[in-house]
């Protein structure tokens, strides 16, 4: 929660693979930030979707890809266990592996 | 987080005490999941309420009627405690009850 | 989650330093409505941001003002340690200390 300055997000085609992007000008309060932290080529790999309102209120959101941190508070939880790894899925789709429960 | 095709999201009409289904066509970056799963008729019962974003960066939502998942990363916590459990309340709305805090 | 009636978001001007008041008229599917309750002033403060969805399905959202509750159901969760306080830092907005991690 807070407020980004310019936020890129991505919008993931099925067809094209790849992520389409999504430049937002201005600055935007941060309605949600949801995602989590996971390993990714042996490193932290953060993967966070945001919601974003303009000035009349209006949302816009996506796959967050960058933006300018003007204000932030967020909540950050540690889960112990097994780590969660993601791998390249030849779609530019980077998941973790599914397991039966 | 991750990605719904085609999803079902639904309205609460406070005039018509009914939920009006909105069908959402294409695939759409599930930017927030959020809810809880009770009880009700004691069957575990999800309520779950939605943002989806478009390849323009707009954003729609309701609640969760449906869905077909392309891909979800969830994280749901299990509370401990007295089981919640819905009840119709005679407007086609099952809520638990209200209890002094 | 839940329904907000005639709820007013506000959006932060960097520029005017102050929010601005959007008010929205009927009552809006509450998809998200995530924040946190600190100090400031000695006494209990919220911080709350919402994203509310309206019978087309489109969203609006900013920080919450006001809104009357239909329905709510919240989680909220208790964090030990040291206290959050916000301070009024000028213009307009009330934030926690920054501390080097």
């Amino acid at each position: 929660m807070g407020s980004l300055r310019n936020p890129v997000v991505g919008y993931y085609s099925e067809e094209t693979r790849n992520y389409k992007k999504i430049e937002l000008a201005g600055t935007f309060e941060l309605l949600t930030l949801l995602g989590n932290i996971s390993v990714k080529d042996e490193k932290p790999f953060a993967h966070l979707h945001v919601t974003l309102g303009n000035a009349s209120g209006d949302v816009f959101g996506g796959h967050l890809i960058k933006g300018e941190v003007f204000v932030a508070e967020l909540y950050i939880r540690e889960l112990l266990g097994e780590p969660l790894v993601r791998k390249e899925r030849g779609n530019n789709l980077s998941l973790w592996d599914e397991e039966p429960l």
